[in-house]
C-alpha cells in the first residue's frame, strides 16, 4: 500500500509519500514515490504516486521520455499549465493502460493514480489529484486544500484538526509526518523512508526535500513527543460516568 | 456507513456503535445497532451490527424469535458457551442470506456483519468478530484486545496508542468516545447518537449503559478538551528544519 498527502497553502506547498511497497506480504521493498521535475525559474512539478509499481513507474517514464523530444508537441517542460501537465499525466496514464492493461484483467486491471502539484511561471501554484482513469480534480485552497492517496484514513483526523489555508510551511510539514506517524503505527502497509517537500509560493525552485529514515533523530523525537503528549491529554481528559 | 467497537479488557468490556444508517447520502436515518441479551446473573450477550441494515435487523429478529422456543433445541438462552452464540448468529445470517441473497446480487448481495462479546455463567468473557460468510474469529486479550467494524481507521491510532489488556473500564470507554469523535470529524457517514455499554466482568449484568446524543454535554466537553489539547501538544513539537 501507500500514503501520500499534497498540500496547498497561502505560503505553498507540501509533499509527503511513503517509500513501501509490496507483491504479499513476503516481498516488501521501498521504492522512492516521489518524483521531482523542475527548471528553477521556470517550474517545479511534484508527482506521488500511488497503486501497481510497474504502471506507476511506465507513466513517469514515458511522461521523462517524451519531455526530452520537445519538438513533437507539448511536454511537462513547455506546458503553460499545470492543467495541461494534468493532461499530459492522464495521456500517458491512457497510453500504458491500452498496452498494458489487456494483460493485467486477472490482476485487477492497470492501476495507478497521481497526486500532481506545483507551479508554472506565470501562474498560481495548483494541486491536482489524477484518477487511475486519467479524469482529475483540481484543491481549492479555501475549501479542500489537501489531497491523499493510499492509506489515507489513519492519519486524516490530524490534518483536518490542524491543516487550513493560514498555516504555515512548518507546521504543515509537522503536521504531515506526524500524519505518517498515526499512519505507520495502525497500518504495517505504509513505511519508512518518508520523502517530504516543501515549496514556498512563487520561488519557483525546491528549497527544501528531505528523507527521513528509520531512526531518523528528528522524527523519532517528533513521534515520542506526539505519544507522551496525546497520552497526557487523554489522561487529563473527563471520566465518564460508568454507574447508571 | 458504520463505525462499531467492542473491546476486551481484564477489568471487563466496553461496546460502543454509532447510530447513522444511510440509503444514499438523501436518505440518512438513525437506527440503534446496539442489541442486548441479558438475564442477569446468568448472562449478557452484546452485539453490534455493520452492513445491511434489512439484514443485519433480520438477523437478529430470526435470534430473538428462535430464542422464544426453548424446547427445539440451542438458542441464545440456553447455550453454554459463547462461541455457540457466535455459531448461532453465523446459523440465522446463513439462513438470511439463503432466503434474501438470490434477490440482492445487483445490490452487492446479503451483506451483514456482527462484533459479539459478553459473558456466560462458568465462562470468561468473550468477544468475537462474525464475517458477513458466518465464519468469525475471537479476540486475544494479550495481543488483539480489541474488534472494529465498518469506518474503523480514523478512530484506530487513538485505540492503538491507549488500549492494553490493563487499561481501565473508564479509560477504555474515554477512548472509544474520542476515537468516534475523530471518526465523525473525518467522515459523515457515522453519527451519532452513540451507545455506549461498559460491562464489569464477572458482573453478570449490565450497570452501565448511555446514549451520547447530538449535544450531550460530555461528549461535547471531551471533544472539545481533547481538540484544544491535541493542538496543544501539536503546537509544542519540534519545528522541522526547511532549510536544506
Amino acid at each position: 500500500m501507500t500514503y501520500c498527502v499534497g498540500i496547498l497553502l497561502e505560503q505553498g506547498m507540501v509533499f509527503a509519500s511513503d517509500s513501501r511497497t509490496h507483491a504479499g506480504v513476503d516481498n516488501i521493498a521501498s521504492f522512492c514515490k516521489m518524483t521531482v521535475l523542475e527548471r528553477p525559474g521556470d517550474r517545479v512539478i511534484v508527482l506521488l504516486s500511488s497503486g501497481n509499481l510497474a504502471g506507476t513507474q511506465a507513466v513517469l517514464s514515458l511522461l521523462k521520455q517524451r519531455g526530452l523530444v520537445e519538438d513533437d508537441g507539448p511536454t511537462v517542460w513547455n506546458a503553460a499549465t499545470l492543467f495541461d501537465v494534468a493532461g499530459l499525466v492522464a495521456d500517458a496514464m491512457r497510453d500504458i493502460d491500452r498496452r498494458d492493461g489487456p494483460y493485467l484483467t486477472d490482476s485487477g486491471g492497470f492501476n495507478a493514480s497521481f497526486i500532481l502539484g506545483g507551479q508554472i511561471n506565470g501562474e498560481p501554484m495548483r494541486l491536482f489529484r489524477i484518477y487511475s482513469e486519467g479524469n482529475f480534480i483540481e484543491a481549492d485552497i479555501e475549501t479542500t486544500p489537501y489531497f491523499q492517496t493510499g492509506e489515507a484514513k489513519y492519519g486524516k483526523p490530524i490534518i483536518d484538526r490542524v491543516i487550513t489555508q493560514t498555516t504555515s510551511l512548518e507546521d504543515s510539514a509537522k503536521c504531515v509526518l506526524v500524519s505518517f506517524d498515526s499512519t505507520m503505527r495502525s497500518n504495517l502497509s505504509v513505511g519508512m523512508p518518508i520523502d517530504l517537500i516543501c515549496y514556498r509560493r512563487d520561488s519557483l525552485r525546491i528549497e527544501m526535500r528531505r528523507r527521513f529514515a528509520e531512526g531518523d533523530s528528528y522524527f523519532t523525537a517528533l513521534s515520542n513527543q506526539w505519544r507522551e503528549g496525546v497520552r497526557e491529554v487523554f489522561s487529563r481528559l473527563p471520566e465518564p460516568k460508568l454507574s447508571t
